[in-house]
């Protein structure tokens, strides 16, 4: 029975480990004694493993634990909700990765579109793609489809919508998109605008065909917020449509980035994958930025390549810098500092349309 | 404009604390730099403001930021995403608790059933009531059925299916249902049977309605795997559904349980919370636990009492003690210790059962 392979970061000490590992693959399994489960089957396919535990540093284990792939469904709640469900609650425990037998990647299908279909869309051939973000909140659709304009006057490829734009009164996001896509279209350039959904699967839905109604082919989804499941059928739902994933309550402390918004948001359909940036206004290091852009490319058997977008108080005159440490087969997102342009949001935009272009001719020459 | 006042607890230094409140009031709202806004509406009622900093203590502030109710929706995912989306990616930083104002509770409406709900279908009328947990996962329906015949037997309160229990293959969600339901139904007690839900919200309303097909009128939900929205949807389509919730996925670090457990789930519609006892498998403090039941519990204009369960490696030997802690508006779940009583399931549930009454009876005299 194939089976996944957790891995864990487990703080504790060398004497206490094995039995700590064991207690991880019983709680993340059957949950119970498993002196008192009798039946012959469940001991020997369903109760978690330890595969292995590895000392990686004082007092810092890394241990890896073998669960049924059966358990998991084939459901990404359920999926998450194996790996880590419980285990969460432990402060000494935080989920590192997980090798993923080819199972699971056929049940789930990763993104529909990725790297190749994102470039395809944004005529980028070589060089990085580039994003911004309509902000503030609380603007009303007319002033957001202003600044859209701006931006794609100023040869953007993405619009995303900041993922604080729900459906507010101030601002209800069938009237936001209408207005956006508008001032977007009316550019005539290859802009994309990506408007951010929310609420429930039903919600979610009704979103994504108002934007297709309004020739739109991408939205952004926060699936920690919208719940994996809700996500992944999504994506499995409108599979012409790109999906940009959003970071927010993913949390600092308890799942590893790369894993959480590299592999497994790849896994469940995400095209791009937004995350904030080393130096920015976010704790990332750099060493976990590059493995997640890693983790989002990496070859995948039957998995398209996510693209890695870095954000988070970026600004212009970092781009060379981010391009030379991401490489081209990124998305640069800067949002509030092209944002700061005010009246010179266009000119900005360009400036920085023209700087990734020039960093990718740079390369090649 | 009514503002909900979202309290973080944030680490750093006396110098620096005033700067990173406004970061994270800003963070939390408008999400750019607040120069660049030029909006007066944005600037009035949007952006978040700093309503308060306290030490308390060596290099810990408990600070709070004034959110505008607008910003909201009203929506569930949306109000988390704005209490904490971005923010939880800081790891110097827990949200600790919210203040919301009437609007908030009205908008979401709290529990259908509640304290007083619950009591009335267990027949308890006074005393605590009690839970007990279906598994381990991997086992067919008719394995778990026979477990459940025998804790009604023992004439326990509530069974609720382990959260891991999902759509398994070997254990399908409508089989298991049916089956259980029927051991259940067999014994002729008043015992109630909570099936697991998961997916999104056309799975779990599907799985709804097979509960309510036979006969039963309560279910369990993971509202951090689910999605707060999909959740919440849930107990407006069924009001006549008690939903009790489970923890998983909510996390050691960044949210105090007492909000997210108690306070918020209550919000959505929670009628019991199960969380983990101090003292059992997972490391809440005597202290957690109490604020936890006191969030669940405490006098909320126009919002049911949700009613506490602690839980996680409990044992029988431990009654009294738990019962003393939290008083009868309770509900006490025994789940893996129980079943390790094996054939002695019913008779060990019995004790349970019998020990809890006891508890009441002898508080009386």
């Amino acid at each position: 029975m194939p089976r996944i392979t957790a891995v864990y970061r487990v703080a504790g000490t060398a004497r206490a480990i094995e039995a700590r590992a064991k207690a991880i693959a019983v709680e993340q399994s059957v949950e119970m004694p498993v002196a008192a489960i009798e039946d012959k089957v469940v001991l020997a396919d369903i109760v978690g493993c330890v595969e292995g535990i590895e000392e990686i540093g004082e007092g810092s284990f890394r241990v890896r634990v073998g669960l049924a792939v059966a358990t998991t469904g084939p459901e990404p709640g359920q999926l998450i909700n194996m790996l880590f469900g419980n285990t969460s609650i432990h402060d000494d425990v935080t989920l590192e990765d997980a090798i993923l037998p080819p199972e699971v990647a056929a049940a789930f299908g990763g993104p529909n579109h990725g790297l190749a279909g994102l470039r395809a869309r944004s005529g980028a051939v070589t060089r990085a793609m580039t994003c911004s973000a309509l902000k503030p909140q609380g603007l009303a659709p007319e002033g957001l489809a202003t600044l859209a304009g701006r931006m794609a006057e100023g040869g953007i490829d993405f619009i995303k919508d900041d993922h604080g734009l729900a459906d507010q009164a101030y601002s209800p996001y069938p009237r936001r998109v209408v207005a956006v896509a508008a001032a977007v279209r009316a550019v005539g350039g290859t802009t994309r605008y990506l408007p951010s959904l929310s609420g429930h699967l039903e919600s979610m839905r009704a979103q994504v065909r108002i934007a297709c109604d309004e020739g739109l082919d991408g939205v952004l989804v926060t699936p920690m917020i919208a719940g994996l499941s809700t996500f992944h059928a999504l994506t499995r739902e409108f599979p012409e449509v790109a999906f940009m994933v959003h970071p927010a309550m993913a949390g600092a402390a308890s799942i590893a980035p790369p894993f959480l918004l590299g592999t497994l948001f790849r896994l469940l359909g995400a095209d791009a994958t937004v995350f904030p940036n080393y130096g920015g206004r976010f704790g990332y290091s750099p060493e976990t930025c590059r493995d997640l852009a890693q983790a989002a490319r990496r070859p995948w058997p039957g998995v398209k390549p996510c693209v890695p977008v870095p954000a988070g108080g970026m600004t212009l005159n970092r781009v060379d810098e981010i391009l030379d440490f991401y490489g081209n087969d990124t998305m640069l997102l800067i949002g509030g500092n092209l944002l700061a342009a005010g009246d010179r949001l266009a000119a900005e935009t360009a400036a920085f349309t023209r700087r990734v272009a020039s960093h990718a001719e740079g390369r090649k020459g």
